[in-house]
């Protein structure tokens, strides 16, 4: 299908001068645009189909980038990217180089803000308006957020305190009655409560008839449907949450139906103060297989279009950690877990299904989840939180206050540790290691192998210790050698090639260099050394499975060599490498120490491989970092 | 005056046999030892003062321990800290060795969680209830949390998951109508609706005489009675947030009236599901001047209790930095101010009354903060963020995310870095280096001096960064020598004698030792140089004024050394002095470096200098380690 309207659209200001039929024909374009590069790249699929209406409306209401969009998580930015000079490129979605699935102000004055965590928009889109005001800037700040988003602190923070002040912020409420899979907790019952109520809805034609009665659309006019409304409403129906936390209510509006949401947004604008825009839209709009199972659609890797079939995918970290939970569980019934909406992401599915009574989702609302398992352990049972790297950021804090200092033991599924690829910057999993070590008596596994996730995972249910982290990759296990011992429970592993270099002249040959990592990147140490073996080198591999707090042992394992590399897939300031080389000081080494890992920066979006490359920390790097190649360490 | 019954009372057990006027007069004997404890030793005075009928009426109505209570923040606990059998050790509160001024499992069974930080109460004893419904405890949990409180995510997060759910919990919100400073929001106002609304009120007669009328305080009567008042509500009234939200609201309860809020608690008890009890009270109650100026008796020292007047404070690192930006404030309409309910604490005062339309308490909500100033930043002003080092520590995520992600430049005011003191572990400033400086682009400033702090929040207003703080110590500047230049902009000082040594043999002598430190310890330094002196040896010291990242002229400035020994005031653990150590490893060092910190644990309550010499960072271990002493880095 040949895009005819799209390609004529290179800003918003082109969307003017197309009339009814060309806007309906437009969302056909969209969302064939949208199938068609996710179905290839992938992406966010189901959320960006549910939005199409929504942003159109909001491109023909207000003037982006003097009004200014505020995405939420960024799960439905791509119709914006589309509408905002990024069609010819929008083949390019998160490739390397190319598009980001997420908004980026590098990519488009269009992006105000990068978003990927969820909860942010309302308390930035508030200060942005609170600038505006003090600047004298009349400009409309607009920030939309999911209702799975409303199950998080942070927006009821910013609700608390931009209620009842008089900035030009409007929150669209986009309510597909699920974040990534469907909602839970008492607000979601809340929202269903409100949907149903009649006294809610702002009548599309009631708008309309009105506003077509009167000479001029104004301020005044506006004003008082809403008044007469909230007359009626206050007197006849409860008031809501929203307007008790000091926000106009207007909706649901039909999040489907363009006309009513321009003519909301039109009445919006009018209203002194700031507003809530309840719009009810429907995931995976428009594309059946995502209709019908949105949470498939949520996020997917490449699929078939025409089916909506995805490749076979077979097991990976995080079906490995939920199948030996399940095996734990089976047996001690202390074990409970949590996941911050992400069930299916970190692999739990299977155990939510066998043990509900065990199990709790808590919404998209990670600091809630620490805090809930700290007193759970107080209460004798053993919590695990299945967690991506990135999402427990939010958590440092309630680690700290809620687990480590009551002397409470909570363990910690660390999932997508290290790159994520093609999320990108919001979601790569590079702090944990580094924030998690500052927290007192804190422990830290990083298994290499599917095996390993559950043996630890063990150790770490059983373990003393106040905060035992459990860090997996996302996908697949790399190469392991065949000298790797898998059934180990230890510290750490030194390969030193008793086997692995018999036969060769090198077996008791000093090694050339000393290679020290964990978690993902053994296997890239494991291959640099076959290929260094075919160079007639000899390399000793130091792997660490527990990382933090650092076996000495590993330390001393090292002092012998001439050149120690320690590789990292996480940041630099303040990761474990940087412990490692305080403690080869310690112990008065004097070679060559360096350490290699992401170094004060963020990490764009690409596909794994191609980040370790470009971070020097693959194999390809090592060999040449051992070989004296010139690489330097970032 | 002699405290009869207090002494009688080393359980809750003992409170039984006390008749009403007994129990009147404990109210009184409790509020003078309270304030007599709080005069000398200093603590929080009025919000226990508020809450010692509510707390008699708790252990009246529940059985500690094994029903649970858990106190939000702590800052209501001394009353409940009276009557579970620690009157004889009370005048040690706050004391090196003695009590703690907040809940410490460690100290008491009856102490069920440690507390500092706000919101966390219903969350933690949300997860404790789950854990006792599903191991079959019968027993009740408590959660006692402030109004302010409210003003934090974490609690709506607690509250969404736990409404609706059948477990034993009662929420008592305990409402005084202010957290530290009157409260702000759009909460405040609706609970102020709720407090002069009528229909909410459940009179004390109506249940007390429902009650009496029936033969069995049972379980059916008082379901009828919150069930037809609810019926009546839900017509006559809106049903309130709290009842959207899935919890049983009961109240407001005069805090004050003891039979009413032990009737209260008799209902509650016979309610399916988690209910909330709005109690309100008065800050201050009893005792005049709190009564009169709360504010000034949240925290406090040692004041004269017969007139409430406090010793005259003179200025303080709070202060001078309150003043630093009123200065540059009013040279520049860019700079706005951010403060999470602390503008007293902060030194924002004066600011506050200077600029109030730049001036923006947000509430207990540090996390809304920070993504609030980098929406602010977006939008072309300059914000500063003053919060204690501890608070900062549940916005790691908000930085990474919200202001660094976005390159957006927010300057963080960080007050109280360090020791704290008499609050001890949930408030010690030990952990803001550790976690900021893993954060990409994060500048931190640690001047020693109070003119320094005017002159590093200038270089912070007006620097390229995307995070950038200055951090000063509580309390007041220390011994700063003659020799350091004041008027310093620059990275790092190396104090390395050309004056101070001069006529005495070691001018030209290659250093004993390299002191390295910042902040807080530069004073501790600058003694133990003077001491040293004394005893014929001589020391470099280097000053870190700008800490993170470390200027590498500060790491070449020691290599001449044999012996380098870095002090720090705060977790050794990704500490400042770590990065230090693997700079030197880098720079081919081989000398003897030790890096002194606080190794891997939390820090009781205790004054600065009593917790200095025990952590070996003060002058007097400064000299032993340059002596060559056996104290160990630890």
């Amino acid at each position: 299908m040949e895009m005819k309207l799209l390609q004529q659209i290179h800003s918003p200001e082109d969307l003017r001068s197309l009339d009814d039929r060309q806007l309906k024909a437009l969302t056909g374009e969209i969302r064939e645009t949208i199938v068609d590069t996710v179905s290839q790249n992938g992406g966010h699929l189901a959320s960006n189909l549910g939005a199409v209406e929504l942003t159109l409306a909001m491109h023909l209401e207000f003037e982006s980038p003097k009004d200014s969009f505020v995405w939420d998580v960024g799960h439905q930015v791509y119709t914006h990217k589309l509408l905002t000079g990024r069609y010819e490129q929008f083949h390019t979605l998160r490739q390397n180089g190319g598009l980001s699935g997420f908004p980026n102000p590098e990519e488009s004055e269009h992006d105000t803000f990068a978003a990927g965590h969820s909860g942010a928009s309302i308390a930035a889109g508030y200060g942005l308006s609170v600038a505006k005001t003090l600047e004298g800037d009349p400009s409309y700040t607009v920030a939309v957020i999911g209702d799975g988003s409303f199950t998080g602190g942070l927006v009821y923070e910013a609700l608390n305190n931009a209620g009842h002040e008089n900035t030009k912020l409007i929150v669209v409420l986009n309510d597909n009655e699920m974040s990534i899979s469907p909602n839970v907790g008492s607000l979601a019952m809340y929202l269903a409560a409100i949907r149903t109520n009649p006294g809610y809805y702002l009548f599309k034609d009631e708008v309309k008839n009105t506003l077509e009665k009167l000479p001029v659309v104004g301020d005044a006019a506006v004003k008082g449907i809403v008044g007469v409304k909230k007359f009626l409403k206050d007197r006849l129906y409860q008031s809501n949450m929203f307007e008790d936390m000091g926000f106009n209510y207007m909706g649901p509006i039909d999040g489907h139906d363009l006309d009513a949401l321009r003519d909301a947004f039109k009445g919006a604008k009018t209203i002194d103060g700031p507003v809530i825009l309840h719009v009810r839209t429907m995931k995976g709009k428009g594309y059946l297989p995502a209709e019908e199972n949105p949470s498939k659609f949520h996020g997917i890797g490449s699929f078939d279009r025409n089916t909506g079939e995805t490749p076979a995918g077979g097991t990976n970290f995080s079906a490995e950690f939920g199948k030996a939970l399940c095996t734990f569980a089976e047996q001690d019934e202390h074990i409970v877990a949590i996941t911050a909406a992400m069930a299916l992401g970190t692999g739990l599915e299977e155990y939510a299904k066998r043990f509900p009574d065990r199990f709790f989702d808590v919404g998209i609302a990670e600091e809630f989840a620490v805090t809930f398992a700290g007193g759970m352990a107080k209460g004798g049972l053993i919590p695990v939180f299945a967690v991506y790297s990135t999402f427990l950021q939010r958590t440092y804090d309630e680690i700290v206050h809620d687990v480590a200092m009551q002397n409470q033991k909570v363990v910690l599924a660390i999932d997508r540790a290290g790159f994520v690829g093609d999320d990108g910057r919001s979601h790569q999993g590079i702090f944990d290691l580094a924030f998690l070590r500052t927290i007192p008596n804190s422990v830290i596994y990083s298994p290499s192998t599917y095996k390993g996730v559950g043996q630890f995972l063990y150790r770490a249910l059983y373990d003393d210790g106040k905060v035992i982290a459990v860090r997996y990759p996302r996908g697949k296990q790399g190469y392991i050698p065949d000298d790797f011992n898998q059934n180990t429970y230890d510290d750490y592993t030194v390969l030193d090639g008793e086997e692995y270099y018999a036969g060769t002249p090198m077996e008791s040959r000093k090694p050339d260099a000393c290679l020290v990592t964990f978690g993902s990147l053994f296997p890239e140490a494991a291959k640099a050394r076959d290929e260094l073996k075919d160079a007639g080198k000899r390399v000793r591999i130091i792997k660490l499975n527990k990382v933090w707090p650092i076996n000495e042992g590993a330390v001393k394992a090292a002092l012998d060599c001439d050149r120690v590399l320690f590789y990292e897939e996480g940041a630099k300031s303040g990761g474990i490498g940087e412990n490692y080389g305080y403690q080869l000081l310690q112990h008065k080494f004097e070679g060559e120490y360096r350490y290699i890992a992401v170094d004060n920066t963020f990490v764009h979006h690409a596909k794994q491989d191609a980040l370790r490359a470009e971070f020097g920390i693959d194999a390809a790097s090592m060999v040449r970092d051992v070989k004296g190649g010139d690489h330097e360490s970032e």
